[in-house]
C-alpha cells in the first residue's frame, strides 16, 4: 500500500488534504498528515480510515527523516526555506517530492542525483508559481503546433477578495496568504522586457507604475514582479520581445499602498525606537518631518501629496493610522509594525470568500499574421477555510500526487510543471473542479 | 630615529605627506611612503633626505608585515576595508595606528589588547569623520564648563567646489573624493532625533527632504546622513533632544540628484542588460516606461515631474543623458554606469579649487536660558593636487602623528579624537594652517 506524507497542515493545505483524503478512501493509499500542532493535523483527519495525524517539529532531523522513511511521496507545505532540507532527506531515502514553491538554486543543483535515483521532485506546482506555468504552456503549445511563435507574454495573478467580502473594507483586500510576504512584496528591482527593451523599476516606483487590466468585467491594476526575464528560458521562448509577470490588485489599492512605500513603512532591515507607548499615530509620525506647528495629517499631505486624495486618505484613516491607539507589535521593524496593524484589520471573517485571479496576455506571430490571445481564470473560495487560495495552490499539487501514485508521470529529476504530460491531466481535472481558463482571441 | 609608514599615496594623501615631509626635514624622523604604484610614492618623495618610497601590494601579507615591522607609527590611507588587517598587524608588531576612517565594530573590539600593549589606534581623524568631532567637542566642552547642557546638535559637512571652479558646470559639483561613495551616498535609512522624536527617512525621500543652511554667505542644502543617533553616545550627550548629522550640497544639486534616485540609477545590486551598444540615452530609457509614441524626454517628464524644471533638465542634459553617445562602462550595475558618466564630466581640472565646508548648530541650555551657537569652517583648496579635501583629511592626521612622535599623546586604546588632549593641539595648529572655525552666538 502506497503512502503519502503531507508536511504542514496550515490554512493553505485545506483543499490539498481534502482532495487526497477523498482519493485515499477509494484507493489503497495511506495519508500521513504532519504538523507542528497535532490538533491541527487531527482536525483534518477526523475519523478517516486511511489517514493518520502526526506531530512533527520539522527542524528535528531524526523525527523528520523517520517520518519520510515511512512513505513513498512527500508533499511539503512547510515554509519555503525548509524545502531543501526535506529534498535532501527525500533524495537520501529515495522518495518523490512535491512543492508549490519557487525552485531554489540549491534545489536545482539536485537534478542529476534525483534523476539518477529515478525520482521526481516537482516544484512550483501551486497557484503562482504553478497554475500560471501550466495554463500558459498549454496555450503556447497550441499556437506553436499551428506554426506560431510567441513574441509577447504578459501574465498577471492576484490573491484577492470575492466581491461579496470586499464591502466592509475600503482597501477591498484582506490577507489570504502569508501577511509578511504581502508587506514585503516587490522589494528590490523589477525587471522585464518590453518590445525588445530591457526595463527596470525600482521598488519605490513600483506601485505607481501599474498596468490596467480587466478580467471577467472587473478592473484591476497590475504591478511588475521581481524578475520576469528568467521566464524566457523557463518557457523556452527565445523570440520573445515582451515578457512581464505581474501581481493584480483592485483599482486604488496600489496607489494607497504606495503611501506606505514612499514613507518607508515596509522596510524590514532596521528597528524603530520610540519613547513611551507606541501608538499608530506615533508610528506614522516617525516617517514625517518634524514641525511643531503642524498636525500629522497635514505633514503627511505635504510630504506625500497623493495622500490628500480622499479615497487614499480614507484607506489610511480606516486602518487607524491617525489614531492615538496604543499598539504592541512583537517585532520593531517598520514592516513588522505595519503588518501588525494590517493583520488586525485585514483578517478574513469565517464566512468571507476570497478569490484568485489570473490573466495571460499573449501575442503570437507567423509570417502572415499576429494573433492576440487572452486566457483568464477566476476562482472564488467557499469560506475562510476552503479559500480560493487553498484550492488553486493545493489542488494542482494533489492531482500531481495522484498522477504519481497511479504511475502516470514518467518525468524524473528536479522539475517544473511545464510539460504536457504534467499539465494536461492536471488542467483537465481542475476544470471538473471549477478551476478553468477562458481563452479569447482578440 | 623614529620611523613613520604612510600606506597609500593617492590624491587624498597629498597634504598629509607634504606636512610630514616638511616635519621630517627638521627632526630626526624617517618617512616611508608605500603605494601599489611605486612611481606615485616616488613623486611625493623626490630627493627628500629623510623619506623613502616603496612599492607595496597591501594584500601581500608578508610584504605588508615586513614593512610595518620597520616603523613606529602607521598611517593607513588604504581603502577602509583594509584597516582592520593593518590594525591586526600593528597590534601583533606593537605599532601605533592612525586612520581617517569610521571605526568598525571589529576595530573597536581590539580596544582591550591595544590598551594592554600601550598603543594608540586613533581613527576618524580626518575631515568627516574627524574635524567634525574635534571642533564640535571643543565648543560643547566650553559651554559645559560654563554650566550648559547640550540639547540640540546639528552638524553638516560637504566636499564641494570653490566658487571659482563652479562656473563651467551647472551642477556646481565635481568629484573631490571617492566617486563610488558619492554615487552610493545615503542608501539605506537615515535616522535622527528632533525635539525628542525619532525620525526615519528612506533613501528615496532623502534628497527631497533637505534643510536650508547658510555658511559664509553662501546657501546650501543639507541632507541627513545614515545614522545620527549613535553620536549621542560618542559625544556623551545624553540630554540631547535633537541630533542630526548631514551632508552639504549647493542649492539645486539634491533636487537634480533625486531624479537619479527616483529612476533607480544609483542601485548597485544588479547588472543591467541591453542589446547592441549602450548609449547614455539607452541607459536613461531603461528606467522609463515603454511607449512607442513618446520620446525619452517626454517619458521622463511624465514619470518624474520635477525633471521638467529647467534647472534640473539642464543638469541632466549637460551630462549628455539624452544623447546617443556610446559609453563603455567596465561594470554594468546602474550605479557603476552612472559613475562612469559622471566621472567624465565631474573631473577636477588641474587648476580647479575645491572647498570643504562644515557647520555645527548647537543649542545649549541652563536653568536660566538657552543659547544658540553656530560654528563654521570653510577651507579652499589650492588646485587639483592640494585640494581642500586633502588638507582637511590629511592635516589632522599629520598633526596627530607629530603629537605621537613627540610623546604628547598619553591616550591609549582604539579611540576617536574626542578628548581635549587630542583635539586642542590639532585644532590650534590647524588654525595656523588656515583651517579655522568661526563661532557665533545668535
Amino acid at each position: 500500500m502506497k503512502q503519502v506524507l503531507i508536511l504542514g497542515a496550515g490554512k493553505s493545505s485545506s483543499d490539498l488534504i481534502a482532495y487526497l483524503l477523498d482519493y485515499a478512501k477509494n484507493k489503497s493509499v495511506k495519508l500521513i498528515i504532519a504538523d507542528a500542532d497535532l490538533a491541527v493535523a487531527q482536525r483534518h483527519v477526523g475519523i478517516h480510515p486511511m489517514a493518520e495525524a502526526r506531530r512533527l517539529d520539522a527542524g528535528d532531523d531524526s523525527a523528520r527523516k523517520a517520518l519520510i522513511q515511512e512513505v513513498d511521496i512527500v508533499i511539503s507545505m512547510l515554509p519555503a526555506f525548509m524545502h531543501i532540507t526535506v529534498a535532501k532527506d527525500c533524495l537520501a531515502l529515495r522518495k518523490h517530492l512535491l512543492t508549490a514553491s519557487y525552485i531554489s538554486e540549491e534545489m536545482r543543483a539536485l537534478d542529476p542525483p534525483v534523476k539518477a535515483a529515478d525520482l521526481l521532485f516537482l516544484n512550483e506546482c501551486g497557484l503562482d508559481p504553478g497554475l500560471d506555468h501550466m495554463s500558459a504552456m498549454r496555450v503556447i503549445k497550441a499556437y506553436q503546433d499551428k506554426g506560431f511563435e510567441t513574441v509577447s507574454f504578459k501574465s498577471y495573478c492576484g490573491g484577492l477578495l470575492a466581491p461579496s467580502a470586499e464591502r466592509d473594507n475600503p482597501w477591498q483586500y484582506k490577507f489570504t496568504w502569508n501577511p509578511r510576504n504581502v508587506v514585503l512584496a516587490g522589494q528590490g528591482v523589477s525587471k522585464y522586457l518590453e518590445e525588445g527593451d530591457f526595463k527596470y523599476i525600482p521598488y519605490h516606483q513600483l506601485f505607481s507604475r501599474v498596468d490596467k487590466l480587466s478580467v471577467g468585467g472587473v478592473e484591476y491594476d497590475g504591478y511588475a514582479n521581481r524578475d520576469s526575464l528568467s521566464y524566457r528560458e523557463v518557457y523556452g521562448l527565445k523570440k520573445l520581445r515582451t515578457i512581464l509577470r505581474g501581481t493584480l490588485r483592485r483599482v486604488g489599492f496600489c496607489q494607497a499602498w504606495d503611501v506606505f512605500v514612499q514613507l518607508g513603512m515596509t522596510d524590514d532591515t532596521y528597528s524603530l525606537a520610540w519613547t513611551g507607548d507606541l501608538t499608530k499615530r506615533k508610528f506614522l509620525n516617525a516617517f514625517l518631518p518634524f514641525d511643531p506647528n503642524d498636525s500629522v495629517e497635514s505633514k503627511l499631505s505635504r510630504l506625500i501629496p497623493q495622500s490628500q486624495d480622499a479615497a487614499i486618505f480614507q484607506k489610511l484613516a480606516w486602518l487607524g493610522l491617525f489614531d492615538h491607539e496604543v499598539i504592541t507589535p512583537s517585532k520593531k521593524t517598520p514592516a513588522a509594525i505595519l503588518q501588525h496593524i494590517l493583520e488586525e484589520k485585514w483578517k478574513l471573517n469565517a464566512a468571507d470568500q476570497d478569490m484568485t485571479v489570473m490573466q495571460h496576455l499573449f501575442e503570437f506571430e507567423n509570417k502572415q499574421s499576429t494573433i492576440k490571445v487572452s486566457s483568464s481564470m477566476v476562482c472564488i473560495g467557499e469560506n475562510a477555510q476552503h479559500t480560493a487560495m487553498s484550492k488553486t495552490v493545493g489542488l494542482p499539487l494533489a492531482i500531481a500526487c495522484k498522477l504519481l501514485l497511479e504511475n502516470r508521470l514518467s518525468l524524473r529529476g528536479v522539475q517544473l510543471p511545464i510539460y504536457e504530460e504534467v499539465y494536461d491531466p492536471i488542467l483537465d481535472e481542475l476544470e471538473t473542479l471549477g478551476i478553468n481558463f477562458k481563452e479569447v482571441e482578440f
